[in-house]
């Protein structure tokens, strides 16, 4: 992981939709004599960056809760209050599509606008059939309106909904209902990409999450996996033993669980941005994790209860800052390994050819700015199959163009 | 500092460069008929935030320095392998005052850009008489250029340089130019309103920077301190004991320190960025020093090697997430203790009859979204004595303007 393969004074040459070559410009520029060309200022080129871990179908902020901890609560006696989760779960179970849609558009436009160019978003604030389809319906035409490209997850076992905790054998029948009622119209709608169970004590257990994802994996999905987040419960465990593409957060892994991971093809997604704006003071264990071999991608977790950023460069630097990543680490990271989580690897998150011109623009003169101007927004312009994609039409153009674009020749970085 | 003075559906009216009256929309559109209106499309207009603690005057960034903490060096160590301030200290020496005026008003501007309409920017990279009124005249040179506020600190004591480092008595010889030589040319040229001293183990001791404040006040400059950031070494307690306007850091403050300060006027300036950057855990207690009493505020610390961002609101994220202030402590510690900070108190951080129209409007629906949407900018606009400071037109329209800027009346948040 901490060969990015950064290179300078390069350039780019994309045909329609794909990269086709990297070299010098001037090299290019004879061979392709009637190229289009984007003058990149010297900035820095990346590939477009990869958000593998995002709940972006939400309604109202909860910002209150923000004060709530603070004062000392925390995030489960928050959630057994019916804040939490649950209150996102009311609040879009009473929204139209429509609504959930324009609510949308402008956040992803925020990651978009912060360098992100493949999004993997999740439903899971409906918990009902036809609220998780709901949820589905509006991330498909958040990627049919949107240039970004659009990874859905299935989350339906985000939680056990209140009206289920209520009853007796409430969590077993919830389970039924996700096994034989949501799961099969998620997939025969073709909503779904990936299905993703948030295991932790207190929410699904290691067996009922095992049940889901075989269930899963049987009806054509990919699998993610909540896990270990707050206490180590096997949960790490579980992902590789099932084959999922990715376990994320794992805040508490533990020492089998590296092991067992750094063993697997499984992704450890890494989200830092949660545990700091939840005021914990541990972090995931990325430097171990790295060390023992394990791909590591971070992703922002953007969400309205534990991370509300858009800003996936501040990721980046919590990635070196907190995780003690290297650079090179943090953007194989935020690419490569992203786009590895989404099983998306052969296609997106490297400069090189045949790849998909998936590529982000950053007004600074070293790859290091990204994570050391921390909380700024450096990103220029990003493009998704060779079409720009921030800033677009719609857009404002960004007032991040700063003195390194007011120069000559290209940079790039090709993570290869 | 609980009480922020919060309220809703008001406009504030400006006559020049001073507020002159808070009240209901109509109300004030019948008392002031022929006044310009500025429709604030129900964001959030706060007192423009008070940065009081900024290095914004350096050379090259220093992002080596953060992969090489994340390899597991420290800040000292670091230092003293002659990186550190020193290395920032030969790249300044090494610059003419043009060119550093030429990178600092790209780098206030973004300050500007989240928000910030007074900062107070240290000199402190230059260590020699020359280098110093150098760094001193920039800061003037930026308060005539950028229409924001700008209040300069000089700040000699920042390190013991190299040359005296190595060099018998070589300590004395610097606090005796410092006394004897700089701080009489600054003051002459009425270059500062604030003299400042890192004390701290290994750096200045309280001895020193006791001797060095006391001329400082005798030369009719206010005082601050960097104070107890990485060892409880009695800086705070000095820092009340000479009547200093603000003791910063406090990272590391003793309970008797604490207790210190509550009972003195000095305010306890925190700086949870620089700890979040360098990957400390722990931060200052400010619960323990506003339960206590103390004035605290907050502030970015911006400076190239522990603190490179200008996202204030991202530090009023740290004030409720990390140090677990409530959104109206977190406010009032970015404008009205920011304002006391700098002996400003009667004249900015508040929006209140008489005060300075310096004002900043945010995309936002409630005061709570500018901590939460946390590593985002909803800045829309900053005032500077009731004249558009952000955006100017050198730069590019923001992008920020999102939906709850398409919408009707106004709305203010009164910090009084």
């Amino acid at each position: 992981m901490n060969d990015a393969g950064i290179v300078t004074g390069v350039a780019v040459a994309v045909d329609g939709e794909r990269i086709v070559e990297i070299g010098p410009q001037a090299e290019l520029d004879r061979r392709y004599p009637h190229a289009t060309r984007i003058d990149c200022q010297r900035g820095v080129l990346t590939p477009g960056l990869v958000d593998s871990h995002t709940h972006a179908i939400f309604g109202k902020p909860r910002y209150e809760e923000q004060e709530l901890r603070a004062s000392g609560l925390d995030y489960m006696e928050i959630a057994r209050r019916g804040g939490g989760i649950h209150s996102s779960v009311r609040d879009l179970r009473g929204r139209s599509e429509d609504d959930l849609l324009d609510l949308a558009i402008p956040r992803l436009r925020r990651l978009a606008a912060h360098g992100v160019t493949t999004v993997e978003v999740k439903s899971g604030y409906g918990l009902t059939p036809d609220d998780e389809l709901k949820s589905l319906r509006v991330i498909r035409r958040l990627g049919e309106i949107l240039p970004m490209r659009l990874v859905p997850t299935w989350l339906g076992a985000h939680e056990i909904p209140l009206e289920f905790r209520e009853i007796r054998d409430g969590r077993s029948e919830y389970v039924r209902l996700l096994v034989s009622t949501m799961l099969p119209a998620v997939s025969s709608a073709g909503l779904a990409r990936f299905a993703d169970v948030f295991c932790e004590p207190g929410v699904f257990t290691i067996d009922e999450s095992r049940t889901i994802l075989t269930a899963a994996r049987s009806a054509g999905l990919g699998l993610k996996l909540h896990a270990d987040e707050l206490r180590a419960s096997g949960g790490a465990e579980l992902a590789a033993e099932i084959g999922a593409t990715s376990a994320d957060h794992l805040a508490a892994i533990s020492e089998t669980g590296i092991r067992v991971l750094a063993a697997s093809t499984t992704v450890a997604t890494l989200l830092p941005g949660t545990m700091l704006f939840l005021g914990k003071e541990k972090q995931a264990p990325a430097r171990a994790l790295v060390d023992a071999g394990a791909a590591v991608a971070l992703a922002t977790d953007f969400n309205p209860g534990t991370s509300p950023t858009t800003n996936f460069p501040l990721v980046m630097t919590l990635g070196v800052s907190q995780l003690r990543m290297s650079v090179a680490e943090s953007v194989v990271a935020s690419t490569v390994n992203g786009a590895a989580a989404l099983s998306l690897a052969d296609e997106v998150g490297q400069i090189a050819p045949d790849f998909s011109a998936d590529l982000a623009l950053f007004a600074a003169d070293d790859v290091r700015e990204l994570p050391y101007w921390y909380g700024d927004n450096r990103c220029a312009a990003t493009w998704v199959r060779g079409r720009l994609c921030h800033p677009s039409s719609r857009d404002i153009v960004p007032y991040h163009q700063g003195r390194a674009l007011a120069q000559g020749i290209d940079r790039m970085t090709s993570t290869r």
